[in-house]
């Protein structure tokens, strides 16, 4: 392994470039691939098994483009092919509900976390039980937030019929008194700013990005394998469905132009 | 072509059930098998040759099922992939565009129709061509309603918000004195009163469901091919995702229980 190998990060769609964006600006110099696969996005309607055989797939087309490492930037994946993709591959992989988990455990102050995600993320238990396991005494209410996906697809955020479906999704949360907002799917920063004007300041939101670009830079620097070139790094991206769309709506969530994309047919791998 | 073999049904996912239920009320006798792309749904956000590509495999699983016509019950496949499917097969395809667009033409009064569908049927035209072929005078007004599709999957029909985002979205049209309104998504039906209490009780909605079942009806009857038996038709069920999922979230879409699907592998067609 080599470390001007690129990083491979991949999500069912876009929501996964708010990950990457952390990556880039955490860990300049590294190169990296990413692969969306919004010609079969969202996956967190889809069951359990449908997310394991897309996940897997999307990997050992990461894993032909000679990544040192995968980073699953995206919430179901994690919960579901975690294990999956560790069986597979020989390259370390990073998952993202760690890192928030962690986030969240050490931000709480009264021990009252909530956690929003898609359907299958939450039915996963995942972050229950990950949270748990550095703060077992934390009480954890959970919410699916299944419109949030496609309000920020939509370019709804800062609008008021946004927070009105926040304030819908938020109140059992809102009544249950957390401190502490895990936003448990890579879509959701888009709408950081609607959600806060639900629960106030004094709610910590914790949107892993930043917690896995760090995370990412540990295990890197543990197997020697950091980028230090002094060069910024090259960035490639693949998506499974048109190119114009994923170049426009993606430039959104990354918050910089992307200049080009290629497609791919994931079926295939 | 055998009058007992069945009608092949497809979409995306759950939507084509609100047509397969129109085509039940109308032909009692006919054998019919649906298959719901779940594993991939939703396709009104994806582009033109990724909607081609699936339809074609959807397609080529029906005909494997010994079916006597093809049904594309899903407005988005039938705007992009109609002609191909057609190029493909023998039997006779009906699709959802064409009777929804002749009964908009046939009940405006004013000339005014309002569509509303998924952005992928909005962006193709194919309303209002195929309305303007019937009546060349209308004036007609587009609009893409993506928060749709999630709120009727969502359950949130009559509710408050669902009506808050209909009145945004139905603005423009009102502003525009329709008097139609075309349900160009196949699970737009669901979300029937919310829209009402917004367009009021003069704007006549039209859903292709039953259109659709009367143009099976004749095009079967001409080729000499309705079933005349007198047992009530056997309906089979197939997913690319979870049969549970399918079963429960579909009852909600036919109006009855779902008592059995199965689960097959699309990709491999």
């Amino acid at each position: 392994m080599k470390k001007n190998q690129p990083i491979g990060v991949f999500d069912s769609g876009l929501g996964g470039l708010t990950v990457l964006k952390a990556l880039m600006e955490l860990l300049p110099q590294e190169n990296t691939v990413y692969f969306g696969d919004s010609g079969r996005a969202p996956y967190g309607s889809k069951s359990p098994e449908t997310v394991v055989k897309y996940s897997l797939q999307n990997v050992r087309f990461l894993l032909e483009q000679h990544v040192k490492m995968i980073v699953i930037a995206c919430n179901t994946a994690s919960s579901r092919a975690y294990d999956a993709i560790r069986a597979m591959t020989g390259v370390p992989v990073v998952e993202v509900i760690g890192p928030g988990a962690a986030q969240a455990a050490a931000a709480t102050r009264n021990g009252r976390i909530g956690v929003i995600g898609t359907r299958s993320t939450v039915e996963s238990q995942v972050y229950p039980r990950t949270i748990r396991e550095q703060a077992d005494s934390v009480r954890i209410c959970q919410q699916a937030c299944p419109l949030f996906v496609s309000l920020a697809e939509e370019g709804w955020w800062d609008q008021p019929v946004t927070r009105e479906i926040a304030r819908i999704y938020l109140k059992p949360l809102l009544d249950s008194h957390i401190d502490t907002l895990v936003l448990g799917c890579t879509h959701y920063p888009l709408l950081s700013r609607d959600i806060i004007s639900v629960t106030g300041p004094d709610v910590r939101l914790v949107h892993a990005g930043q917690a896995v670009a760090s995370v990412v830079r540990q295990q890197l620097a543990s197997l020697a394998l950091l980028n230090d070139g002094s060069r910024d790094g090259e960035h490639q991206y693949f998506t499974s469905d048109s190119v114009d769309q994923f170049r426009t709506l993606g430039s959104a969530f990354l918050q910089q132009p992307i200049e080009q994309a290629c497609r791919i047919d994931i079926e295939q791998y």
